[in-house]
């Protein structure tokens, strides 16, 4: 132990960052190739931006508006220049392409993954880091493009292997919100507060239940613990009216919906918005319905709010409907694991044209834990090391050959110098190799298949001990006696140090045969 | 065109940040498999950490010491705890395995690629935000493991298809420099400024020659535009020493380098730390040879400084050596493409016990440049997409449709909802849909090799118009009249419905069979 130095520095992450290990970045990969592969396979194609963009090029669309300059990590860099990290992959998007309009085809479509940052407090699931996985089409106006993004994301879902009933593409449309408010009396810019009351309360149908939102839209509700929520002071007529609204289901088997259609369009009444958003409707229930997706994989519905500013039309929630218990120990449903919606002002704050954008975005590792929970996070173990033991330490540079040798044997390449199989991993024991126990201890930590030893007599032998680990604990399983099991020298074979690659491959490839009749 | 706003944001880039458009992500990500693939077949396994830091945690150890607070990006958080975004991916390691010792096994091999952050002046080829690929041991005490992080970065080289010859790594250690500083009496805090002058000046060997070295080590140098660079003020003796030390060459054929080592010996004299480093790199000289890595692989090399102020002993830099043109015109060696070392204390700052180890860092940047350079960044070209085209506005549900027959049947997957084969993306048209000859133009832009047209008479008739875009081009070729063309009708055939998928499937098939013939 060395001495214990006055000033040493707590090993400590901020609130709401985290490590991630082995395990969980391999199955990350595999699933984030997934998703790539149908996005791909809808003409997708990656774009990427840096983390950085000038404060007022990201804008300020955070839902909280209640703090507008917060929930955003900013700071001024060398030139005194106001500088943000990207709070989504959205706002960037929207700088590039207007930075480079004319040489992108359009529409133009693209996809990213990537971290994004905010400043908020962290909580249960909920970090100041998290990697968003989004797909854009910028330059297309017609909802069609909504319809298609809300078919995608059902596809990415069921790729995934989220079976059908399991989750659903919920759809709905800004536009109709605003006829809705607008026919209640609460357009215009002097009623912005009481239009995010009423929208905030319709978002909590499902929560409380129509007695619970009608106390939200008019005079306040109280929660068990006493709290008091104020309400939107609406009068009974227009609490009916959002009540109308929001209790329209779209759920009828031949998923037309054209009676509930109907209805939305009478309580929108003369919004123009409103009668627009709900014939966009119409026309995306009509794409995706001929495309043979029915409601049981994209919905409309009202309930759909989604908190970004910028959306401007029709907006998705990616909704998973199996249960899981939460922090709280009570059974809940999974819920969202993405949104999006269309964006057209986005692109042309830049622009002195209109850009018509639509998009959307996955919360990674919400869906990761989804996936994990339903048992479809399997990502393939990988072998464990080979691990060539140090007997001897003065004869390193004897060790390092024979793992040289060995992983350049178990490991062929093709005549373009790339690898042929899969890996199988060897290193030498690069740890203080005083004590040899601890060297096992460490290749059984690391799972390793094999282990290789060579002492100072099989050295002059010119021969070395290989040691098949999995074979030596089903033996030492039915071995009870310490000396008996010396004596077996359970799974261990000593072999011509000419022959150690073709001994350890055989080893090798007996695991992967047993593997394989096991149903592995 | 919608009116100008008068508040409208101007879509733009802080300098030294850049997007990364699809060729060149599609290479990083085939170049970054590659490397993973060698490191994985060394045992390493992958492990992240988040983009910030508390600022004490991450230390400062960046090599422009002039300037200790700058460098990094740092601010406060809603805790008005100062944060910093990570600046490499060692400092971070560090605190990272500090945290999780007990968990972890000692030695741990892990590895990580991601974006770091200098808060600096960008310039030519220099970013403010630029990608890392680590690889590190800790828990390593031995020089073995430099060695063999040395051999893994050859290794490494060879697989993305650089050439022996055209690179190589050269290998120094800390502890010699230091020795020969002492043996010149520069040990000890206050000679550290012109210690650290010693050092610029051996790293300028290469760029001004024995008589420019010799100038920086003792009076200063004036270059050709009269620019003066003070010198280390060493007298005679001391200039003659270093330079004894700087200009051995470790390069005979054998590549035991007995002599060379020796006379390193003899220069750092008494110094302790001298002779450990010296026998050190002995070692792992010893030790690469044995495995088969000559001189023209892994190179002692006296230049290797380092700028990085965590390094404690073996110092590695991996060097390109083919020729490029710099932004002056000039003809230069490409240079290098990482580097690493040994770095004993930085895990130690926060625990109570010495903790060894060392590690490696490809920029990932230079690198893929240099691949471009030598025409290894082969990313295979993917398919453009299927485009099924708009005639109709008012019928896009059935082009979405046939979209999604499509999609589905030419990627066809397994029980498992997995893909089974490569990524053929089908997509429709998404912008306006009015000209037509625009829409043709897209596909055009977007590589596609078949389009999709339905006209009103065609819907009628139960058909289809497959257009074969490669043939079509063909033809086009040989077709010099506007009236011929049009009733070539070039590569365009009309196909039932119902035969959609076989026709498109035979046009690839077609292609891929082409594509295989040319050779390509």
């Amino acid at each position: 132990m060395a001495p214990k130095k006055p000033s040493r520095v707590k090993a400590r992450q901020p609130r709401g960052f985290v490590d991630r290990t082995s395990a969980d970045l391999l199955a990350q990969e595999r699933m984030l190739g997934t998703i790539r592969g149908v996005y791909e396979r809808y003409g997708f194609e990656p774009v990427e931006t840096p983390f950085f963009e000038y404060t007022d090029a990201l804008g300020k669309f955070l839902p909280d508006s209640d703090r507008p300059n917060e929930g955003v990590f900013s700071l001024q860099d060398d030139d005194e220049e106001w500088l943000s990290l990207r709070y989504d992959l959205t706002a960037p998007l929207a700088r590039h392409v207007a930075e480079n309009f004319e040489d992108l085809p359009k529409p133009y479509r693209s996809y990213r993954a990537g971290y994004v940052f905010r400043n908020e407090k962290p909580g249960p699931g909920r970090f100041r880091q998290f990697m968003q996985f989004d797909a854009d089409i910028v330059g297309a106006p017609n909802v069609s493009a909504d319809a298609e993004m809300a078919m995608m994301m059902a596809d990415t879902m069921e790729a995934l292997g989220i079976a059908r009933g399991q989750y659903v593409i919920r759809v709905n449309n800004r536009k109709v919100l605003d006829g809705v408010l607008e026919a209640i009396g609460l357009g215009g810019e002097e009623n912005a507060g009481r239009r995010l009351t009423v929208l905030r309360a319709i978002d909590k149908l499902d929560k409380f239940g129509e007695p619970g939102v009608h106390l939200l839209l008019t005079s306040g509700r109280k929660d068990e613990s006493g709290d008091f929520t104020p309400g939107a002071g609406l009068d009974e007529d227009a609490a009916r009216q959002v009540l109308g609204y929001a209790l329209v289901s779209f759920d009828d088997e031949d998923g037309t919906s054209e009676d509930d259609f109907a209805d939305w369009m009478r309580i929108v009444g003369d919004s123009k918005s409103g009668a627009d958003g709900v014939a966009e409707l119409q026309q995306i229930a009509a794409s995706v319905r001929a495309a043979g997706y029915g409601p049981d994989r994209i919905l409309i519905d009202p309930s759909v709010v989604r908190g970004l500013e910028y959306y401007t039309g029709p907006v998705f929630e990616a909704e998973l409907l199996f249960d899981v218990v939460n922090e709280k120990g009570q059974k809940v449903q999974f819920g969202s694991v993405g949104g999006g919606g269309r964006y057209d002002g986005l692109v042309s704050r830049f622009m002195s044209t209109p850009v018509p954008a639509t998009g959307f975005s996955i919360g990674v590792s919400r869906l990761q834990t989804a996936l994990k929970n339903l048992g479809r996070l399997d990502a393939a173990p990988r072998s464990g090391p080979v691990v060539v033991t140090v007997m001897d330490r003065d004869r390193m540079a004897d060790y390092q050959r024979m793992a040289s040798v060995l992983r350049d044997g178990l490991n062929p390449k093709g005549a373009d110098g790339a690898y042929l199989g899969p890996a199988l991993p060897v290193e030498v024991f690069q740890g203080n190799p005083k004590q040899f126990g601890k060297q096992l201890q460490y290749a059984d930590r690391r799972n390793a298949p094999v282990v290789v030893i060579q002492g100072g007599d099989e050295k002059v032998a010119g021969k070395v001990q290989v040691k098949d680990l999995v074979e030596g604990k089903r033996i030492a399983a039915g071995i009870e006696d310490n000396a008996e099991w010396r004596e077996a020298r359970a799974g261990q074979e000593l072999v011509d140090e000419a022959e150690l690659v073709t001994a350890v491959r055989a080893i090798l490839d007996r695991h992967a045969a047993d593997a394989e009749s096991a149903g592995r």
